[in-house]
């Protein structure tokens, strides 16, 4: 049998006679769909592999997201031979990751690259929120500018008290822009960030106490699981807006959504929920939130990178090195 | 008759034993509907008077706003001694300049008090649009996230190319916000900023070419009524997006909501119309607009502010002193 090369879109590849692939090209197990972009990079560096492919009993690594996976034993039981787990996202609560670590696992996560469009989201949703766009929005389109007068003016961002909750990269991000802005900014953070000018405060309750606005950007974990709780948000207070781009179990969903009915808070700015797309149907009827669809990060722009970093770490994987962008268990 | 002094919370006053005031404080004539804010603060410096008053023969200042006031020739005839205005607004195309010029009356706006909220609101109408927050949040709301998936993606600010029409103060605080979101900034003036570093380009035209973003923030003239015109906004193109914070009439409105509806550009931002608050019915039902209800400038913290510079503007005139904050005809 003679083989001859190939030029594919993908690069040069070796292709039998009859037609079999003799690729050597390392294996990656995807556990989430695939768009037309991803498909096209993925296979010009790897062989795909599917959940319902024979079982690889090659060392390989996988594709996993946010939306769509839960990685715990029970998932890591069926690929023995998973070595390296490459996840779509920049949170990590998806993964079991001290599992992932007691096997061998490596996990990447996208670093960074969400850090600045996050950042500029959140610090909008905050501002519609305060400026009462949105709202005025709905109230334009209705006629109501029209028929009842001038919209009951927002609030002016400038000046007021702002909490950050995780000052981690993309809490940082929001700081800096809220300054620019004008906010006085204070944080909550496991220890005090020794570089940073901001007011350190030790506990999430003293922070909503002095803060007109809670942002909430930190990671999902056992510590930060409804770290938002009841009476964080009675700390808050009446005036009190809490705009979350972090995780909706940040925030305990339905005392929020209690405090939002019984004015005990202002308002709300919310990108995630406890468990999207299911949404308390009483926000829908609130005209004092801003209520958007996991969106802070993803952009055209930014799916475009996605793809180039987990590629690049798996291309760091096969080659022995250490991944870009990894995530470690606490 | 005997007089008693009388201390007042609006400071010491003279009354009469019959309760009649032999205030001398100066007059100023109200040509806008006054809240109890507006109220007191006038009255404790000034006799208010009104336009049913009988006609004041002392050389008085008159209150007025660009939304109620017209001053043209006719208002000006009814008040020979009428020798001050002062609007409320930053805009002052409601005021005839040339015709106050030649009457000997001085003109005062509300200087740049509005200029860091206005360009605050304009980045955020901004990146609303391009983010869909407004957009997403009618689909959430609406329920479509739970029945429909994921909310189709928005564009991401950084590195897109920004025209700005009007390098004046909000202009230019808007130029710098845009470049901390990573925004390339041209601009339009009537002749190019010596101290500025942004690219100037001399006719709108060959801006909105240039640009995938057109911000409007020049004030309504002559010069500028319809700047943005059928061409324009051709030119800016059906992957452009225009924002508007200045005056709704710097736009061809009839033909930006043709170009919105046949798709010849791809959104738009808009806090002002051209005959407000009749907003042309076609934008209620689209979905790449987002519509407000000229409040770019207003919040209640800025609505004391206002009170504060048209007093003292008026205090000013009333001593003899320059105004604060003065408008002058071309």
């Amino acid at each position: 049998m003679s083989s001859s090369p190939s030029l594919t879109a993908a690069g040069v590849s070796i292709t039998t006679s009859n037609g079999s692939s003799l690729s050597d090209l390392p294996p990656i197990l995807v556990l989430r769909p695939l768009s037309d972009a991803w498909s096209s990079a993925l296979s010009a560096k790897f062989t795909v592999i599917s959940p319902s492919s024979p079982l690889s009993t090659s060392t390989h690594a996988a594709l996993v997201s946010a939306a769509y996976n839960k990685v715990d034993p029970a998932l890591l039981d069926q690929y023995p031979s998973l070595k390296c787990i490459a996840t779509t996202s920049v949170g990590v609560d998806h993964i079991d990751l001290e599992e992932c670590r007691r096997r061998g696992i490596q996990v990447a996560n996208v670093g960074e690259i969400f850090t600045k469009d996050v950042a500029d989201y959140a610090v909008v949703l905050l501002i519609d929120v305060m400026r009462r766009i949105t709202m005025s929005d709905r109230y334009v389109r209705n006629g109501l500018w029209m028929t009842r007068g001038d919209y009951p003016l927002g609030s002016k961002l400038r000046g007021k008290h702002v909490g950050i909750v995780g000052l981690g990269s993309i809490g940082s991000a929001i700081a800096k822009r809220l300054e620019a802005f004008g906010c006085k900014i204070s944080y909550v953070s496991t220890k005090p960030k020794p570089t940073v000018k901001y007011k350190y405060i030790p506990n999430v309750y003293d922070l909503a106490t002095e803060s007109d606005i809670l942002v909430v950007s930190c990671s999902l974990t056992k510590e930060t699981h409804h770290i938002v709780n009841k009476q964080v948000l009675q700390a808050l207070g009446k005036e009190g807006i809490i705009i979350n781009i972090g995780r909706g179990a940040n925030i305990d969903e339905p005392e929020l959504v209690r405090c939002l009915v019984q004015g005990e808070i202002k308002g709300a700015g919310l990108d995630v929920f406890e468990n999207e797309p299911d949404i308390p149907k009483e926000l829908f009827k609130m005209d004092n939130v801003v209520l958007t669809a996991h969106q802070s990060a993803l952009t055209p722009e930014a799916m475009s990178d996605i793809i180039q970093i987990c590629i690049a770490n798996f291309e760091a994987f096969f080659a022995g090195k250490p991944l870009l962008t990894p995530v470690m268990a606490d």
